[in-house]
């Protein structure tokens, strides 16, 4: 039987801090090609993989997160895009593409189901699985629609607006006529929101001194809705500039360099006067309402309506500097690794 | 005309700080018992006055909070029960009884009419018409069943669980069917809760050096519901014990002394990883739910469900200890000052 190298980004073991590039390392195994008669699972091909900020958590040695950890001397593992080599499995066969969980590795042998799509042949680029139309996206539309309760006409605040998740809350939120507002950390992303991703205003958040006035400025009449990527001071700083009545979703905290040790919310006195709701939530409890997010989604995006911005790294060696890149804010929009041409 | 003395309690002037009982003076004034013709207004003689956590922010110079602050020289004001004395308003007639917000003074001239209601006859005890009927009870009955979304069998904790809204919310949550624990600050007050009041459990959280691990003790599965009377450390302990889609209504912040610094909130992360919903809250924006509260209320009090303690105070004399005395917790139950007998 035909047995292959296989290129994989090993975790080599728990850390508590922000991932580094040394966290993980390249390994050559061997594997056969082949799904085992008998096992139910079926072999991939990775072609794109994803890098998303939650998977900090899973390189923590933490038991009890909504998602196991990493096994350390294992490949990662995450979204990615990949097409069927071989199959065991009576749904999946050889040639299908699917918007999957797999391994950071060239092949990859897959036994679970959940969270799996198949992708059908299609004018939208492939990687946009993993990002448009996978979690990221899943998670502005999940985060907009049901944690906002958005209305017309409201002004609505997004940090990391730049990112694989707030560009498309930003773009959302204009569809639904809403007036919007990003945060995000160079000129170049500024630039990007304002001009390519259309959001009414932008601001470079490391140029502020005060967030609490920075937003003051943008929205003098109050925020409606701010979608939360970041947590942190700028959480803390958008408590003070709600309106009555608004509401405030917590997607992401990448401002926190370690967990274990958040920066204190104090104005959270504000809740009970302006009446705020905050809503932490994951994309997964939403999941039955993924066919309308690709509805709603596609559609748009067919007839223009929504743009995306990616990141692409190239090859596996990338991929160690692209996941730790997204914590500081390196990467320009949804950073995917390409592992291999389609 | 007839004039008579009208012994007022006079607001000296703004604090920053806890409330003091020389913040306050009494003055006699005088007063003619006549509303005057064309004011549409009517002259009460004040029987009860409710002391409430809320009227602390109306004794700040703050412009911007959703009450207008009170005015130096001027008698406090606040909810109370008054009968009328002379009316020029065609709906009120000398004899009323009525709910109301009225002057902390023997007789008030009153010209506004939101907030206010008749009250009938019957054997409840006018004094409940501040407490468990007036704006402390609602407060429970609009926090609990339309910012704390309650489903029988779910475990809800409950701080100052002894005090005006508190012990009311324990009674709702117990009588929807769930597992309810309060804490409070003595042990008279921990009796009550479990002896009166119903409550499954209490703790005295003065006696816990860990509030985290107290609230881990009384919740080994966790909170779903977490009514928030006083916010600080114990709503920070509370994020870090809650189940995943636990939900937190913010009603008060009674344990923060300085509310210009407030202590922060380390365990927001939680939000995100148990998918936590807070919610700010004010009972004025559920007043169409006030028919129906007072029919839920009134018909499990007259069926002996429901009990109420209250902390009697006599003679506008003894009003400003009385409020003073209910940001530490002097006050057993709701804190009312009888100024006349009925």
């Amino acid at each position: 039987m035909e047995e292959v190298d296989n290129k994989q980004v090993i975790f080599k073991g728990y850390i508590k801090r922000l991932p580094e590039v040394t966290d993980m390392e390249i390994k050559v195994s061997k594997i056969k090609l082949k799904a085992p008669k008998g096992s139910g699972a079926f072999l991939v091909k990775n072609l794109y993989l994803s890098c998303d900020p939650y998977m900090r958590g899973r390189m923590r040695d933490f038991k009890y997160s909504y998602i196991p950890s990493f096994v350390p001397g294992q490949p990662l593992e995450g979204f990615g895009v990949s097409r069927v080599v071989d199959s065991d499995h009576p749904d999946f066969q050889p040639g299908d593409l699917l918007s999957l969980i797999t391994g950071w590795e060239e092949y990859s042998l897959i036994h679970r189901t959940d969270q799996l799509r198949k992708i059908q042949p299609d004018d939208i680029p492939l990687s946009y699985h993993v990002g448009l139309l996978g979690m990221s996206g899943f998670t502005s539309y999940a985060g907009f629609f049901e944690v906002c309760s958005p209305k017309k006409g409201e002004y609505v605040f997004v940090s990391a607006a730049c990112g694989a998740v707030g560009q498309l809350v930003g773009q959302l939120a204009k569809l639904h006529g809403c007036y919007v507002v990003g945060s995000a950390g160079t000129s170049q992303k500024i630039d990007l929101l304002k001009n390519k991703l259309g959001f009414d205003e932008a601001f470079n958040y490391k140029e502020e001194p005060d967030l609490k006035a920075a937003l003051k400025r943008y929205f003098p009449q109050g925020i409606d809705i701010y979608f939360d990527n970041v947590g942190g001071e700028m959480l803390d700083a958008a408590l003070l500039n709600m309106k009555i009545h608004g509401r405030i979703a917590v997607c992401g905290a990448v401002s926190q360099k370690d967990v274990s040790k958040p920066r204190g919310l104090y104005n959270w006195l504000n809740l009970i006067t302006k009446r705020i709701r905050i809503e932490g939530f994951l994309q997964n409890d939403y999941l039955h309402l993924y066919p309308s997010f690709l509805e709603h989604v596609i559609s748009n995006y067919k007839e223009g309506k929504i743009v995306y911005v990616e990141d692409m790294s190239e090859g596996l060696e990338s991929a160690a500097a692209a996941l730790v890149g997204i914590f500081s804010g390196k990467n320009v929009g949804k950073q995917v690794i390409r592992v291999a041409h389609e």
